[in-house]
């Protein structure tokens, strides 16, 4: 296990301030699942009443805690009493006994909260490959004491080799009640040995059907989790979680488009963005933060395609590490994503600057001015690739030899 | 421009021997496209008769010479009489302008060779975005002598940040005559400021019909260039052109599917997928060739998109620059693949070391053998993913810091 890096230059200021979550209280605990001295548990209680909804990797392998979780959410209709998370074994590719363990921890955890395994909700991040040792977790759980949540704690109980803890929350106001948003993450792409890579956990206190907490959290991460790409790979153990606790007594809504539910599905919207674009800001090596605007697409799905092969692509990432405003290796990203472009129209903007412009290189190409641009470290790069009304936006970072250093030299 | 790098570690020991393919004569010249003193040139002249076919990028932006040899070739039926390379400048993004600047270029070409441009076959590899200077190259052709073909000199005259050139050749056999294949290529990933990739040119003295040498070039480049991948980045002007001249006065042939061709197709496939893999032994950076084996698929197709995803997973690539079997990250590749997989079938083996099997971490998993075999220069890894027929076989290269620099550090 390499030791921690140091904080990324991209991380925020400080962590933020986070709403109290009436309904909801956390545990942090050490299990050892790490050599060095540091939490590795996090267990939270929901007030009776809770209910959650779950969005999960599409990795085809996934591991125990996300099968144990969209079971569990089926099984109880979205209802909720708490959630284990533990660091440093994903409890992926482990078969059976994977199940079995994942199990058993949830059962003892369930029963320090007094509530059925089934109501419980489970992720894991870590070590693929190894099955999770749940007696080091059941022996850590009386040793745990529940409290009202302590946001910056529980946000570095479930890192791994992230460099900050994350978290963003929101106060909003649905049908004239005010309600919170409070929101915790972790990630910054895959590390050695192999660790799983992105969590994430959202609470309310509003009182919200477990329904129309899965419509508007579908919808929601489109725009952030699934809008982000550190390095292309996608874990075996990725999930988002929205829990609403129903202490805000809002009144009763039948349906996620319902107009009352605009002012709490924006703020959520800003919640889940700000906890995503954390996530690219520990992109591991990353100097640099880049947004990546299409624009001219046939459609929203078509310019999310162009996106995200211009954000994955390793040369224009390397070229951003560079500071080397390489609009001709974006113009090959476009042409290789296999989506219909109109040629004659391409245009590559960095900032407000044009490098390339009808199809060919700009009149007004000013190699000093973008090469000033280049060296800021939070960029914005915006592609026309046609007449269409499709539009993405997405977010990446720079590949740096620190990258391949973390995911390559571990070793040494 | 950046220096010359050193040459690849994976380089063959030396520039095979090429047959001579009667009817193919060369000339190599210099337009000038570098500030430094080398070859940028290369002209072939073709015999009277001579048949040509190509592949070309699927890139949506492509590039004036590639635009222009499907053109040709559509027009001419495959009738070739020459072919003209320039290293330097790759002539696409350049809208009409590059159109107009291949077009003369290619009427100056086919004057010395007294075939009409359309009948001359262009490409191009260099920087994106910059009109080629056909002037350069109109002044460059008087002095440029015609003569027997130094295979040699001619792949170097297209090499551009490629570290060795690429030759290929074999002989064969059609219905009792004998006749030969030489190749040439060049290509090691993308680079600065933004080179397009790869080209192949291959020349036989059988006589062969355009459709039949379509048929034959289409099917061998699936398992050949379309079998690997540097860093997954597919560039602008890619192109393979094969050329009969006929010279070999082999039975007419009707059918790409008569018989009397297995013996030259097995040589053809042979040539194609040396050239193909001395390309990812040049990949930028590379430091170890790794050949990816899928078994298991649901047909081969879906067995080719595992593997690719494999080969490019950054995750995957650094842990083999780092000599770390890592096999959690090749399961996770899989699991990415969004292909159908059996997870409780999936194996992973390194050589003959199983790492994964049957859905978890292998019973005989051995640290020490793995770790001595991962030292090796070249590698194979096979994965297994489910009960069906579909295979696939890949070539990929490491990611190294190098490929960082390369492609990202090359202002300093």
């Amino acid at each position: 296990m390499k030791p921690d890096s140091n904080v990324s230059p991209l991380a925020p200021e400080a962590f933020p301030q986070l709403p109290e979550i009436a309904g909801v209280e956390a545990a942090i605990g050490r299990a050892g699942f790490y050599k060095h001295e540091r939490p590795d548990l996090l267990l939270i209680r929901c007030a009776p009443g809770t209910r959650a909804a779950g969005v999960f990797t599409t990795n085809a392998v996934g591991s125990a805690p996300t099968d144990w979780c969209k079971q569990a959410l089926a099984a109880t209709r979205g209802n909720a009493r708490g959630l284990l998370v533990n660091a440093g074994c994903a409890n992926s590719f482990t078969g059976p006994a994977g199940d079995a363990a994942c199990k058993r921890a949830l059962e003892a955890a369930g029963e320090k909260l007094g509530a059925p395994a089934r109501e419980m909700l489970a992720a894991s991040t870590g070590v693929i490959g190894v099955v999770l040792d749940d007696a080091k977790i059941v022996s850590a759980l009386p040793r745990m004491d529940l409290a009202p949540v302590r946001w910056p704690d529980a946000a570095a109980a479930i890192m791994t080799t992230d460099t900050f803890p994350k978290g963003a929350g929101a106060n909003c106001m649905i049908d004239g009640v005010n309600v919170s948003i409070a929101g915790i993450a972790k990630g910054s792409g895959m590390i050695a040995p192999n660790m799983a890579t992105m969590l994430a956990f959202v609470f309310t206190d509003a009182a919200l059907s477990a329904p129309i907490l899965k419509t508007l959290l579908k919808a929601e991460t489109e725009t952030s989790f699934n809008a982000v790409t550190v390095d292309g790979d996608r874990s075996t153990n990725d999930c988002v979680l929205l829990f609403a606790t129903g202490q805000a007594k809002v009144p009763p809504i039948a349906d996620a488009s319902d107009e009352r539910l605009a002012d709490f599905r924006a703020a959520l919207s800003r919640v889940l963005a700000d906890l995503a674009i954390q996530i690219v800001r520990d992109g591991e090596g990353a100097t640099k933060l880049v947004a990546v605007n299409v624009e001219g697409a046939v459609n929203d799905a078509s310019a999310k395609a162009i996106a995200r092969t211009i954000c994955e692509s390793p040369l224009v990432k390397t070229a951003v590490a560079g500071e080397d405003a390489n609009w001709g290796r974006i113009v090959m990203a476009i042409g290789r994503a296999d989506e219909p472009v109109k040629k004659e129209m391409i245009a590559v903007r960095f900032g407000d600057l044009y490098a390339a412009r009808d199809g060919m290189v700009s009149a007004e190409y000013d190699e000093a001015a973008m090469s000033t641009y280049m060296k800021r470290q939070e960029l914005e790069i915006t592609v026309t690739v046609g007449p269409g009304i499709g539009r993405a936006r997405m977010y990446t970072c720079d590949l740096t030899k620190r990258y391949v250093e973390i995911n390559g030299d571990y070793r040494s």
